[in-house]
């Protein structure tokens, strides 16, 4: 993003950077407005900096007994330097309740998938392939180079519908530790699940330690919920305790309000919420929304 | 730039994201930080993603006979999608200043060179030079893509200097418009020299739209330091009219604090100065630079 054009209250419309490739003029409050799920102002265009389509793609498959197994190949792909497009993981009942779907062959006794793509130019990408295949390789029970990566990804989009699908609706949340401490998390989310008696299951933007951390349950069942909710709490003090953040991509909203000061500290929440009100003194936007009100 | 640590006044250490490879939870104050200048806290510590350094590289040089050609090959390049580690270009006297020690062959009549770095892995990194190499003929006088990197680059860093050592004195500003301005304002800084009675030379990461603009003088001459500084103004004009900004790189500081209101616009300065005063109340921390102060 090179520039917005913003509506600020009470209503002045003003851009904030443009369509220029470098520009440090000032404070970069276009970057505070991204992310900022509509409390600072009203975002009405916004400037790209495009980058080509990739000639080409190969997707790459590991399979894994443990979720350690599986998190070591992660940190292995990472580590060795390799910048896969895609580095996903999906692990437990989430791998089981789609696992018949699965649009090549699972090695038996696999808990957990590494879905890796490599993509650009048509003569490179089989190399960087063999790379990320042979560093998910290392731990793994099998790895498949093979297998069409259009049918992978339609494939792993319909983990969270099939996921939802075994009791009837589930309770995800969108955490994000350091890398190492991803195995840590997925882990703590299933003691999480039995300490409150719910399913659990973890998929997700793994390279990115970012985990989609999900607790099953039916939706008739309104002790379940409660039970559901305390549940993801204990995940945000888990995540925060990991070094983590309550949120990877999906933002703060009510659901983690919350939960923002613990997750970045209480002299951020403040600043946060003066700079709130800079921008919008009457409270107009959002209102409720991403900072935690005055205690 | 995942994480900062900071101090901000009067006192308070202050983590600001950190080594989370994602994480979106709260405003961005990490990136209200990055470039600020110190003018809203101190940062002690800074937390980074890093990219393996490329294996291999090739550099490609173009020579053209006018501006106009030479930013015509810049933006065939950006337009024909290829991506390279480096975009620069060089112009007439500051091209005339190097061009006896150019590691390489110029053609008769080379005004204005596009120098160009293709980086990545070994087997790869060929065909993009050639890609490049492609795109920089279309209106080429020649086209050099053997020359030695570690050459050009020693050669490049050179420019600064002998540009300075012509009169003994320069008054260079960096600025950035839109790609396809890079021509005018090219042009237009050679008018502004002449208007001012002064040479003019341009250089800088043209692939970026990044320029550094300018003008030689007599270090003893007050006369001209004065002319350079009209001069110097009619250029952050200039790039302004042209949709660019008076800063693609360095900053503000002083000597652009009262064009920043021309280069961003009145209601962005007051939310800058607004966001001053919250971190920095007593108005601590480099004072007077980057903001203009109340008028």
């Amino acid at each position: 993003v090179t520039g917005l054009e913003v509506v600020l209250p009470p209503g002045r419309l003003v851009r904030l950077g443009g369509g220029l490739r470098k520009d440090v003029a000032g404070l970069d409050l276009k970057r505070l407005l991204i992310g900022s799920e509509g409390i600072l102002g009203v975002i009405t265009a916004v400037y790209l900096k495009l980058l080509p389509a990739p000639e080409a793609s190969r997707a790459i498959v590991g399979a894994y007994g443990t979720v350690e197994e599986g998190c070591a190949a992660l940190e292995a792909v990472v580590a060795g330097g390799l910048v896969p497009a895609t580095l996903d993981f999906i692990e437990g009942p989430a791998l089981a309740a789609v696992a018949s779907r699965f649009p090549g062959e699972l090695p038996s006794g696999a808990a957990f998938l590494v879905l890796a793509e490599a993509d650009g130019v048509a003569g490179e990408v089989g190399r960087e392939a063999e790379e990320i295949a042979e560093a998910l390789g290392e731990t793994a029970l099998a790895v498949d180079e093979k297998i069409d990566p259009g049918a992978l990804w339609a494939w792993r989009d319909g983990v969270s519908g099939a996921v939802a699908a075994q009791l009837g609706a589930k309770v995800s949340e969108d955490v994000a530790v350091p890398l190492g401490a991803l195995a840590a998390l997925i882990e703590a989310t299933h003691a999480i699940g039995r300490d409150h008696g719910l399913p659990s299951c973890s998929w997700g933007h793994g390279g990115d330690g970012n985990s989609h951390a999900s607790f099953l349950l039916d939706p008739a069942d309104s002790a379940a919920r409660a039970r559901a909710e305390a549940a993801v709490g204990d995940l945000f003090d888990t995540a925060i305790e990991l070094g983590g953040s309550i949120s990877g991509e999906h933002g703060v909203g009510y659901a983690k309000r919350d939960y923002l000061r613990a997750s970045v500290g209480p002299e951020s929440v403040v600043l946060q919420r003066q700079i709130k009100r800079l921008f919008d003194p009457k409270g107009l936007l959002n209102p409720g929304k991403a900072i935690p009100t005055d205690e």
